[in-house]
């Protein structure tokens, strides 16, 4: 018989549902160490937290995570709530002992961030961020390949997330305009996915520097009444140097008008370059330096072979996996770290570093000039 | 408390798979009339039904299908296995007033389908055929926009289907490639899909010509010792007159060398164009004459918007889902029908109807002329 | 000093200036052996006929090209007229010891081009079709990958040519809407490319069936005043079977909504595969088995280095060229091939064994059944 | 008879015949004010001079530009040469009453260029700079596009423009290495063009920051011995603000492997998107904010058709045309504009715009802070 691993969710929005899908898919595609049981959801409004728990079969509720973090019965404290709540949360989870998996981006800012990855560490608990893109099989592919020479040395890393959401200025107010519990807009949100992919596939940064905006500064409250201040950005961009030479540019937006959730990446090496867009995830592009002179050319990889990452799980070649499978993947590694009681990436070191970069992004925004990433 | 809808399935490989998962993902993301109940798995390997019983959580296992049409406890009959049983099993299903769900092709010939059908209007149950791919939010928008008029008068229905996995001549003889056990080879496997997708956004064939082969004669026995006749067809094309007056072009194949599961459609009309391919799934490529002309060209829609059919059960626009999505959305209607205890479509009728096609193109095919396809 | 080839051309429309274009850029282009002169433009109407002289630069005009087959001073006859003069011009041209060059189809049918290959055979001179694609870079760099046998042995040649310019019923009536000037309609026009275009790559053919229509049976007369009947097709669709047991399909029509000159190849091999888009036509996609199973995909190769076929003659890697640029290298092929008195591909004897193609897929087309292509 | 105009050109390599194609073929396709006679070539080379005047029918040589200048019979000065030339040559011609048409960087630095606008305008001539891809039919398209408040406001310009032949550290040092002729290496040679394009469909700039590397910083002499120092950018990345609101990203570079010529450009605006790729210049995307709802998403217009700019000259729809063209439609408007005397665009004044940017994205990454453009 498998472990239990008891697992309690706090946030009941579009995390809390994707994460609660890849708990109830989990056992029936993945041999696991530990068997993940959804325990206990938590969530402030009730009429939903009730709704959500029947949906996804969340065996009890609770109002208040406060109580949550200090039940015996739990195993693994899972963070989907809005960012300002993910430290005081973890900071509780971990001071009970709980494993710890918190979504993205970790924290406000780095002394938060120091904080949880301080308080992890003496907890000795198994914790993990939701980078969960580094668990699309065409990424883990893209890893595999960047790790083995096959690109040599990259020179660049380009990447761009682009989404439309905002671009209608009568889209109301929500929490992700607002700095206070968001900390950031689309830097926070979408760039941090990038940057944890540029550290995943390329390394550590040196230096950024970026600028920051907001397109549409007031929008409709949701009330109905009035105009609120958007404080959080709507796009930040940014340029990069890397430890290892290679220079990068990032760019997230939330006003790309046409593009629903597109991230692209084009890392070129001194060997092959890869391309990469998530709105087509099963397919990764490949141009390897050693083809063939006459026939060289971008590659269309289908990533859907048997020995590819992951997918071996799902279907046969050609049967493409959603989005929502990534999250699949990175649970798997979360239970059997859980299971095995070792530690697990990407964790809250990686949360850390990345946001180390986000940071220094809004510095160089504010300064003008170019910011140093801290060690 | 909604009806619990018990469930015999029968066959417990991929399409066990495939469907045992529907089934699973059916409540979390559709609100149902009813409550699929995953009751009893049936299949003749011991180990297989354990291992496939336990990994989808069926309740009940039996080896003898013949035991489980006659359980009272049952349903549904949810039938999964090689094509020459499907016409059996049916028909001792729809004796004991069983609900039936059946996998594509429907039987081995068109006699054994319209006893079929015969056999379920006596029964006066619920019967769906599997053509999950109608289901597909791409293609369901497809018939949307073709039903809303949006094509004009179709003049072109062109489809092919290309796989690769049996250009490799040392992959050995399973039951697919034995007329006995699966009627026919590519023809039946795969353009029974192209087959009625044009049945379901173009209409009924008028006449049809095609041309089979099996390029590799023999292959490996399984057992490894020595080789064994190839009798079901690696590649079948032809062409089609459809009633209302357009041409089709059909194409399947398993010789299609880095295709691995790529479904194609071009549907061209008077008034605009559709194209689809089954690897980029959440795409629908559309030409609308009516848009401006110095703006025209094909537009690739991606079809995860708000109100895009099946989509919104999951996650927001841009995030994209897989080929296994298909069969949850073809379930959330199958269930409901059986609720409702109203008639689905797609069922035995158009099973029958993509027999006809079916067994007129191997006619055509031995007779090296066109023959008509009746009523 | 290179020798002069002074050219006849007999036509002014799309064709004559499209090989007006190729005789004057082929010498700032190629080295040849020969200096083509354009000497002499021969068309019925005198307007047309002077302002296309003027235009081009064809040093002399002629009204009747029974003057022009005649002159002694002419060395290169270029057919650019309605399909139905090509024989007589060609019978006469031959007879006087011209070299031939002619567009495709070749004739009205196979009677008509047998005569001309006997003519030109007697004649002993330089013959040679218009068969342009043949030239496109991609489609010579094809060519080169599957006589190396890259391909291996191959399955399906699968061909579609889209148009979409007769989609709008209130198209008027022009010569390549009556059978008896054209022979046929998108058949002869479209199909004998992509049939030139098989033979090239796969090889002779052994049967065929086909289907043809005319969607818009009347069009307004060109006077305005009245509809014509429309006798040549629309749209022609065909199966065949080469004689290396490949099977092909193949696909032309004019009512393509949206396909405005869009030529597609999909050849698949038991060692790899290629696709092909006229509307791309820079572009090659390549499938090599060879390749590590890992990265395997259809390559994009950008035909445009240094070692490609053709297009040294013109810019660095990436700077793509165009549609016109394929008859520059046609016309290369041609005048090194009259400069040096020896034979050319391809020639009349690749347009009389097109012509057994486009015949017996018509004759197929009236008698409902499979047709063998004569040796 | 129409005003013939003199042309004079220096630089016999890359650019002098992409210039020279376009004055050959110019009067064959387009309807002119005046005659474009290819008069004198150029270059300090007598053996690749005279190969080159051979080739495309430059009537006379000569070796030293300054003789060229005097030449009274000279009305167009054409500069081919390295950038570090463009501000002497350009000054005498203006001295001497020439028209002048002008490579791209415009000059070594905004002091250059500043004295070229002014001995322009003292000059009165006509003068322009080669910025081609402003007449790209689907950029003109674009341009036409904005302009008619189809994008509405416009909130991203994102611009790469990659190329990979530095990619390989044995490539020997060329002039385009060393900054003394070339001022900059990827920047100036390709940035120039993606700033002329952000210029010409969104605004002035208002701020840049930027980063510049050097990845090989030798290379082997082409002598054969010894190595060289790279004094010029291999790849040079900037962030800008725009004075209409709009921000910007520019990554141009020479070792981004696999990629030939490739100019992407997105251009986000609140009521709609374009997308832009070099090495299929045939084709733009646009995604239009008024299109349904229901079927909105990118259309690739092929940008072929008889009222899209400049391509009707060309050949029918669909027919696609090459990057050469781009010279031959911007040739038209300058020999018009001399015919008529009067000023064209883009010209002197554009190139000064241009290297304003150019110069402050060199001082930012000197000095890592943003640098604000002068007026």
């Amino acid at each position: 018989m498998k472990k239990p691993i008891n697992i309690g969710i706090i946030g009941t929005q579009f995390m809390g549902k994707a994460h609660s899908n890849a708990y109830l898919r989990l056992p029936h595609f993945f041999d696991l160490a530990g068997t993940p049981v959804m325990h206990t959801a938590c969530g402030r409004n009730e009429a939903q937290l009730g709704a959500f728990s029947e949906k996804y079969g969340w065996q009890h509720q609770l109002a208040d995570w406060k109580t949550l973090v200090q039940n015996d019965e739990i195993d693994l404290l899972d963070i989907c709530t809005p960012n300002n709540l993910h430290h005081p949360i973890a900071l509780e989870a971990l001071k009970n002992g709980k494993h710890v998996l918190c979504e993205k981006p970790m924290a406000m800012n780095v002394r938060e961030a120091t904080e949880m990855v301080e308080a992890a560490e003496t907890a000795g608990v198994v914790h993990m961020m939701i980078f969960n893109y580094r668990f699309v099989p065409a990424l883990a592919l893209a890893k595999k390949l960047i790790d083995s020479g096959k690109l040599g040395t990259v020179h660049h890393f380009n990447a761009v997330y682009y989404q439309d959401w905002l671009v209608d200025p009568t889209f109301p107010i929500v929490w992700r305009h607002d700095a206070k519990t968001t900390g950031s807009g689309a830097h926070g949100d979408m760039n941090a996915h990038i940057v944890d992919l540029a550290r995943f596939l390329v390394g550590e940064f040196e230096a950024v520097t970026g600028v920051q905006e907001v397109f549409v500064k007031e929008r409709p409250l949701k009330s109905g009444s009035g105009m609120g201040k958007v404080t959080a950005d709507d796009a930040t961009l940014f340029l990069a140097r890397f430890r290892n030479g290679a220079l990068g540019s990032f760019n997230a937006t939330r006003f790309a008008n046409g593009c629903k959730n597109y991230l692209r990446l084009e890392i070129f090496g001194s060997k092959g370059s890869l391309c990469f867009n998530l709105e087509r995830l099963n397919e990764l592009q490949y141009f390897n330096l050693d083809d063939a002179k006459e026939t060289q050319g971008f590659t269309t990889i289908l990533v859907t072979e048997k020995d590819h990452p992951f997918i071996d799980a799902w279907w046969p070649p050609g049967h493409i996996i959603g989005w929502e499978h990534s999250f699949v993947h990175q649970f798997a590694t979360l239970i059997n770290g859980i299971a095995a009681d070792t530690k697990v990436v990407p964790n809250f070191y990686d949360g850390l570093r990345c946001q180390h970069v986000l940071d220094a992004v809004t510095d160089s925004a504010q300064k003008k000039r170019w910011i140093s990433i801290k060690d």
